[in-house]
């Protein structure tokens, strides 16, 4: 196993309550280093603009110094000035402004050797009934994540879906619609991230989805957390859904997953350096836990879509024999 | 606006609690009579088999008798032979079971002079993690689709999508995902019924799907409800989400659909004719209403993309101007 | 540990859709046996009026020949002639039939020893918005309930509640409804069911509620299983939402609850005698890996309120140590 | 009809992706005068502490220059010192930081002629399965609220109820939790805020609560907006459920709620004082359809309980009487 991190877990953190953030300002150099503490961290998603100041040879420093690679960039199209949208906003010249800012994003992947930009249109969808022509918000979206992707052909783009956060209702919501939208692109340089929180949020089986878009070629990157399945939480690697978080660990180990893993996680109340050591422990137990899967007695459970031997295999894996009395 | 209706609305109800039935058995023939004394039904989707006894040419009499066409035909592929699945059963004679009663309805689909086999796969899926291998039940599930869409030439197939029920996760979940299968399976006649009320369930959007269906050329036929976004409640149209089933039948004007649109209720504890009655009432109430909505000015709010107007327009067409004080 | 179970899991499933059923019709008696047949279940939920022609004296010959002992009497409270409601049904004859058939539930309880008599009123509450006067509704629910506890000083009652299902909106909706009706009712003889997986269907912290429960001295009987959360699946103990199922019983032994805990599972497409024993050896297992909770370092972690040290503590538990790479 | 509106729909909203704000710093005085433009604000929920420099004094000021009461003050208890919790944090200092900044409220209340300190543990509650024991964050909490209540005789405490945000899970989560824990409490001088959205997102019928609260003599305050039930996205009233809107405003009238009705929204995107009147204007209409309801019908629907009636009702209401084909 290998992993990484979104950079944004190293920083500051503030919502629509603890207006005054929950801890300390933290800059993008200083997020790196904390990422070097975590001790596994080897790459990076690193969100653009950087903090105030800092420069592009700033973090690549930075980033060798620590011993991390650039992994995807992830320019900021979500924040006040795309606050009604980025790619599907109203106003063309707030979508100009968007594709500008994607378009800088590039270059500093290019810059950092990261072969990934990441897209995540927090903002582009609606808020209420009514309010919106569906296909235009679907057009807009899709002809902006196709102008991203075609700025570079060495720099390729991942989509990452959620269902709603900011905006109500996202427009790339699903696997699966994201998948319809790629295939409505049709571009080969545009990939998916399956964040697993986003999709227990989406009340989809993780693993089936993971297949579903590794089996369509779609499969860009990985991203782990937890939830309450009703909210995107955050929240360290399977404290809360344990046993389809393994299921995950064992789709991507039958995909021959060998990139990283990144952590999406939102610290809120916790020193990220512990948050983060936390989820990669608890990986770590899982995959040695699904070394000891007799992976013939799976394949019979699935050939049967036996749902008691899949009970009985989780509880002697999770438990242990049970006493007998 | 065209109406017609799932023959299930006139029968018999019953659920795992009131195992004696919410009411009396109701046969095929005369559920056909009940759909006649609503007044509007021009057409009927029809389970097989039919209930004992009754024969294709009864049914075609009781249908001519009350001035209704055949809609679609609906095999009961989720019946007790069935509950581990039809087609992607891990059982293949279970599979070749389920084939043949869809051949079966696809040549009452023809003896009637239905245009369309409904599939829902309402037992296709999974109840637990690690139960199934997700690849091989979705492989099955697009096998067994395009199998009977293979049966006849005249005959096309509509998949109904739903999240869950009676299956804990069904495999033809979303509008999207059903696409992406549509879309596997690469075959001009394999669509999609798109159920406003499973809509709700799967939270969606349901006027945005019925575009993105509709814009894929897959929209075969659309079935109305509504329920509390929870669970397939199967209620009156508008009962609960009248703002957003509003926005549907918008939707379906602005497709200029000119086909019926049936009814998908499950009255357990009212009387199936008026219920299906007050569906109708309220329906051309609404069609009634989008008569009242300026179309420009909508046009305004979407180029707009501006929630407070559609909320202004959305108060003023169901509430009427408000009394200066 | 001690287990019991509902009657009903080794009886026959029907739904909406496998109106056939999902196997062969089950007689109580039967039921009682397969009972037995599990090897672990002391007790017995029992559901009134038993299958057609079965006698008390039967159901007390078939439960000592099984070494089975009553725990509580279930009337059918929600069949068809109470699918608009038991004890808050609009008609006072359908009202007067339930409690008479609440009366004989009570005098077979007496006649089987059975303590309790357990009330589920899955038809009492709502289904649409405006249709009907909550207050009247609650206030009937209370004199329903109130009414069956005066009926004998020797039986009590426990209100098991569920947020929906039959009914789309059941009036005892969750554990804190359950005890401000509880309070209104003034008895001390009214207590609470708590169901592991409607607590979870209820979006509550079990352990908490189960807390709560037994604070206010209303805990009278606990049922166990595990659902998707959206609603109540009724499924196997442990298979989805382990960490929180193992948090519930450290709950149940921190209150030293020493009565039979029951299962209430619907193994709709499994054998019964077999799903109850997988529920029972996942249970057993979970009662021995809390022998392996250092409980000191639970109070510490309480005491800090630590996520992290609750997230390391269960992974250690569940998963072992992470090999150190 | 009288309105008020929480302060904070006038003031600077962020969220944790849109760090920049979604527009410019609102001060507390400019807050109050952007109230006043609205036109119908009669009092104002005011947030304490006010913001940077501004006074008791020069706040009263700008209230009277705006002819607005002071309705309730909200203390800031959730804010950065607050994160782990305020009545229920781990370390004994924050709890009494926390009763010491409620102190503050009680005096501002009193200054400002405000009957009411309103409370909103947002950070109180836990996020992680064992994280907690449960009893102890709950007696905290009863502690410190109870401990507020007792600061003054004349100014009264309103707890504010949410399931979550920003804890991942909130104590005072539902109406009916809330009436638990003042009936724990056992002081007359503690009621409740019923925020129609918070009960919406809490799965309740909004009106059911609102009754039950106010028969418990515990109704303090209520305030209104509307949501995608799935988060507390603090819409403009009756945007997207409209029929349990208008029930909820029924209910209003039936307990004769003679006082201020207010704004709880956060309009990200729109302009406050727009949004504040567009949820007026639609406030106002539902009052004059209501005005136009059969209340006999109405009991007589409530009098059967009867669906198809009710949903007659509101599209007669809403939608006026279909046409005659």
């Amino acid at each position: 196993m290998r992993f990484g991190a979104g950079i944004w877990l190293f920083g500051q953190f503030v919502d629509r309550y603890a207006t005054d953030a929950y801890g300390p300002a933290v800059g993008t150099l200083e997020a790196i280093e904390a990422a070097g503490r975590v001790g596994d961290i080897e790459v990076l998603d690193i969100n653009f603009p950087f903090t105030e100041g800092v420069t592009v040879d700033e973090v690549r420093h930075a980033l060798s110094a620590n011993g991390i690679d650039a992994w995807c960039i992830t320019p900021h199209i979500y924040t006040r000035d795309f606050r009604a949208g980025a790619f599907s906003n109203p106003d063309p010249k707030v979508r100009a402004q968007a594709l500008a800012l994607c378009e800088e994003a590039v270059g500093v992947a290019k810059a950092l050797g990261a072969p990934t930009v990441k897209l995540w249109p927090g903002q582009d969808g609606f808020d209420l009934p009514l309010q919106v022509d569906y296909r235009e918000v679907w057009r807009l979206g899709l002809e902006g994540v196709s102008a991203v992707a075609a700025m570079d052909d060495e720099v390729r783009v991942a989509i990452e879906y959620k269902t709603k956060e900011p905006r109500m209702h996202m427009s790339w919501s699903t696997a699966a619609r994201t998948l319809v939208g790629i295939q409505q692109m049709g571009r080969e340089d545009i990939g998916i991230v399956v964040d697993l929180g986003h999709s227990l949020f989406a009340k989809e089986a993780p693993a089936d989805v993971l297949h579903l878009i590794n089996d369509h070629g779609r499969l860009f990157t990985v991203e782990v957390n937890d939830n309450w399945r009703e909210w995107d939480d955050d929240q360290p690697v399977g404290a809360i859904h344990l046993v389809e978080t393994l299921e995950f660990f064992v789709a991507l180990r039958q995909i021959e997953w060998d990139q990283p893993i990144l952590l999406d996680q939102f610290p809120f109340r916790e020193d990220p350096v512990e948050a983060a050591r936390s989820s990669i422990n608890t990986m770590k137990a899982i995959d040695a836990a699904i070394d000891r899967i007799d992976m013939d007695e799976l394949a019979e459970i699935h050939a049967r879509q036996d749902p008691l031997a899949a009970h009985r295999l989780v509880t002697e894996l999770l438990l242990g024999q049970a006493p007998v009395a």
